[in-house]
Formats: C-alpha cells, sequence, structure tokens
C-alpha cells in the first residue's frame, strides 16, 4: 500500500511557505507522496469564523520571531512579506487551473510565487508584479491570467475550499494522512510519524 | 550564571496545563530554574484582542486531537474539561495569593487543580468542587477564600496580568528566557534549546 500525505495549502500562509519548503524532505524521508491542495485561506477563514493570527498584535509581533526561528531550523531564507496581506484569489486561481490542465507546471509555479512572497519581498497584489515574478519562472503571464478567468478552474477553487472546510480545515497549512487531520507547519513531526 | 524559565500560565488552559506537567522535566534537562508566574488569560486576551482556539469550531475540534496527541507523546494523563471555559479568577487569585504569602505551597495548590480539571473533569466553576479538590489535596479551603478576597492579592493578580500583557504575552503557556519569549507547550523544544 503506498503511503501519501495530502498537503492543503494557501501561498499567502507564510506557515504554508515553510511548510512548502519541508515537503520533499518529508517525502524523502518517509517514502510517501505528496498530494498538493490548492485553496483559498481567505475562504477558509469566512467559512470557519478564523481568522489570520496576524490580526492580533501581540501575535503578529511573536509570530513573525517563530516564523524566523523555524526557518532557521529548516535552514531556508524567509522573510515577512512587507506587502502582507496578499489578496491570493488570482494566484490560487493558476494553481488550481494548472492542477487541472498542466498539472507538472503546479510546483514551479507554486515556487516562484512562495519564493516572490516569502522570500523576495515582492508586492503580488500588483498584477505588474505578478506578471514579472510568473515570466521570470519561464511562464507566460497572459495564458495563466486567461486560466484564472475560466469558469471551470473559478468553480474548482470554489469547490476545493469547500471540501477543505468540510473535512474540518480551518487554518493553512494543513495535512492528511488518510483521516488523520494535522494543522500546521509546526505539526510536520507528527505528521511523519503518521506516515510511518 | 545560573539559568532561568519564566512561565507563565493559567490553570483554564489545556495547553498550559500540558506544559505544568513537563516543566520539572525541562528543568532538569537543562538545569534552569523554573519562575511560575501565575496570570489570568481572560484578561490577557480583554488586553490584547486574543481569543480562545475553542471559539472556532473546527479549530476547537482539532484542538482535542492535538491535546491529546501531545499528552500521548509526553506520557501524561489527559481529557478536555467537559465544563470548559472555566471561570479561573479565584483559583489564579489562589495560585498569586499562596506565592506571595506561602511560596512552597504553589506547585502543589496547582498540581491538584490542574489535575482536577484536565485528569478528573472536575466542575471548578462550582465553589463546592473547588473546596472539596482543594480540601483533598490537605488545603484549608476557607482559608484560601479568605486569600482571593484580600485586596493586595486581587491587586497582585491585576498587575501580574498586566505585566504579562507588557512584555508581549497573549496567550498561555507563554515561556520568557531572558527577553526571548516562547509561546505554546508545543515549543519546549525551542525553550530548551534557548536553555543550552
Amino acid at each position: 500500500m503506498s503511503k501519501s500525505v495530502e498537503f492543503y495549502f494557501d501561498v499567502g500562509s507564510p506557515a504554508a511557505y515553510l511548510a512548502w519548503t519541508q515537503m520533499p524532505r518529508i517525502a524523502a524521508e518517509t517514502g510517501a507522496t505528496v498530494h498538493d491542495r490548492p485553496m483559498l485561506l481567505g475562504g477558509v477563514f469566512q467559512a470557519t469564523g478564523n481568522r489570520s493570527p496576524m490580526e492580533v498584535p501581540a501575535k503578529s509581533r511573536w509570530m513573525e520571531q517563530d516564523l524566523a526561528r523555524h526557518a532557521a531550523r529548516y535552514g531556508v531564507p524567509f522573510r515577512l512579506n512587507p506587502h502582507f496581506p496578499i489578496n491570493t484569489l488570482m494566484l490560487m486561481r493558476a494553481a488550481v487551473g494548472l492542477q487541472m490542465r498542466q498539472p507538472e507546471k503546479l510546483r514551479p509555479c507554486v515556487d516562484a510565487v512562495m519564493r516572490a512572497i516569502w522570500v523576495d519581498g515582492r508586492d503580488m497584489n500588483e498584477p505588474a508584479e505578478v506578471a514579472a515574478v510568473l515570466q521570470q519562472a519561464g511562464f507566460e503571464p497572459q495564458a495563466l491570467l486567461a486560466l484564472t478567468q475560466d469558469p471551470a478552474v473559478k468553480e474548482r477553487l470554489k469547490a476545493a475550499t469547500q471540501e477543505a472546510v468540510a473535512r474540518g480545515v480551518f487554518g493553512a497549512p494543513t495535512f492528511f494522512v488518510g483521516d488523520q487531520m494535522f494543522w500546521g507547519q509546526d505539526r510536520l513531526d507528527f505528521v511523519k510519524e503518521s506516515l510511518r
């Protein structure tokens, strides 16, 4: 029986970025397959009544330190995006669109967007910035923009987000190993345990 | 130079209970002294705009599993209290009162209260239950009740809570190693690292 872990994420979550950087290691260490589950975190918050930890100033100040401590532990670059929060609707539509139409391009696209936001501090609220980032990563910005306007893609992101909420997701990143749910990049050790 | 860690807690927090059970181990493994810092978590939430994770139903359902997973990892008994949330004003006044007047009795009292709430499922919103728990633990309930009515004790709990907020505390448990703050029973490994 092949093991697998589902990874629910939104590129606008710094914790999801940290987890994203670790998924190849988790896969290598456990032999599990990672199934990417793009969703719209704003939609999850709206449906569940949850909210970003960044909305509580004292928590936000601590989160910045905590994320930096985890980044140092993982050995990955990280800085909190100065344009946070980012409206990720178009970006996550592009992600599910690629997953539907050119699945092999999902990860390179998410890699480029995650790096732009959580390493390079780019302003991904700006369409021109998004286009520049995507072009530099070898994508055709106009084609991706068209993808985000495709009704089937819009619908798929909505459905994926609703499905996440129906399974109990309230934040990002969230992992499922079978029916077992784990929330947070700080639960990767439990994910690994569960995969063993 | 002797190492020390400050431990901010409220007996009404299940995560603070889990951390409480681990502090003797942290002290033994690092050689650090633990300084107990009782505070009123409700006051911290009010001052910071933070709220209990239990207020978001999906998060609450997951938290229950997550706390149980950590309890299993630590090898300590735990069950979510059926009378949650608990108004801990009197209990935390008793804690600071003991700290002021009979500091050697603080830990036995908190041990008894934590166990009553997070192991035995007692209803500590009920004064008669509180009295029974304290009596069984060798305390004089009337004397502790009198302590909670002492203006100096009331004032000390307020001041301790305000001091916690001023230092950046927004939840429980919170640890300080010098100026470094760590939030959550799931950050004990970072606390240990910082103490080394």
